[in-house]
């Protein structure tokens, strides 16, 4: 798993944004991002794009790990509840595997454990390894 | 016009994914990332945060066009063609509108006119102005 | 409970498709349908319409449970494995509530237990009472 | 394209919910669903899976229109508006389409022209050719 935290250091756009991986095991992926004003939209809140970037982040983490590279191709969010300052934590878990075909949810939780957002994703799963990493089985 | 556009300068996530807001008219807008390295994921592509960003603001922007503050409370993005590289454009528009709920879709265009990624959101709509902006009729 | 399962008694789409509601409680419901072919697409499998529509049926029962009425404004599934015959269970919880809007996820499952689809939807909340109910406070 | 129409005849739920395909084009399909008291939820309006199935079914017969299996992976449903009799129809469009999975977008308008539900969708593409069909080269 160590190879694959290293390749998820290599997101540009999730380390700008503050994002950092705490875990990934098979099918399922932690991260968390310390939300404050660079994350602000208009209203002073985290924008919605950097609330997705994390809950993105995490499905990836989930979706890569077992060794082969997942690639996503749809995603939906639902936002429940505002956030301007603080931990937020997103825990990624499998639902459904198949050859092709991979299905995560994503809860986003606050520094108090009040949902943020749910998530939900899609990748087409392919058979190269991972960037760094020998061919998987799986 | 002029003052949903200062609103949005206002927007740091945005701000600092490059993003722009182009134009923005009653239940239309129109933004553009110019994409590069500090957009990229581990194997060297926008990520689907910085996409989501750029699709979100544009929706944004179309659905407080009406100068009343709009709140996101869900959206999906469908991802149908890579970008590593130059410029990318959002164009929203209003699919449905009502006294609390607002429907709008965007499509995501690089340069030479494919579409990378559709875009469909929903907000809940208050009462409230726009902060900076007076009291609105719609 | 038993003035909502009545008042869900009336929905005749879901009774032609012979869907029936086991439980309901509050921000909870469980639905099923016995799958055959007359819920078969042109593949002899059970339709994506069929699917949905046990699905939006315990998102429904779930949502309408604390007395006043709640309007579906949109949803989204995920397919992940295909059935052909037999009992398929709809499992609806709630995710989150304000006083306006709400989030459900329904998991639906064959007669083995393996997941068939995912659903999510939201629902806007109206301060009207459930036909045939008296006023509620929620 | 006439065996792609026989194809969506064999389609037992869509014929029972009363949908008709009126037109299948390479990459787009129209269908149509006569609204009436059979199709109604609780509160007498068209149920969200009977709206659903009819964007789903003129989804489905634009996603097979190239001749070889197409299956629905997974959608997203917006509804703005409410229906109670009458005809309404589902014009489906392909959005994208590589290899192996393409993306439509489906809406749906009442007899008046005013937009009831717009739904995206995503399908994985195989290889066979659809049953009754001889194989297809796309």
């Amino acid at each position: 798993m160590d190879a694959i935290k290293q390749f998820f250091e290599r997101d540009h756009f999730a380390q700008r944004a503050g994002i950092r991986l705490l875990e990934v095991a098979p099918g399922r992926a932690t991260a968390q991002m310390l939300v404050g004003p660079e994350h602000w939209n208009g209203i002073e809140g985290a924008h919605g794009g950097a609330l997705f970037t994390l809950a993105d982040f995490a499905f990836a983490a989930a979706a890569n790990s077992h060794g082969t590279v997942a690639v996503a191709i749809n995603a939906s969010i639902a936002f429940v509840k505002s956030v301007q300052n603080g931990l937020v934590r997103a825990d990624a878990r499998e639902v459904a595997r198949s050859f092709k075909v991979g299905t995560y949810q994503v809860e986003l939780r606050d520094e108090t454990g009040d949902l943020v957002a749910v998530f939900q994703g899609m990748v087409y799963r392919k058979r190269d390894a991972l960037p760094g990493l020998p061919p998987a089985a799986s």
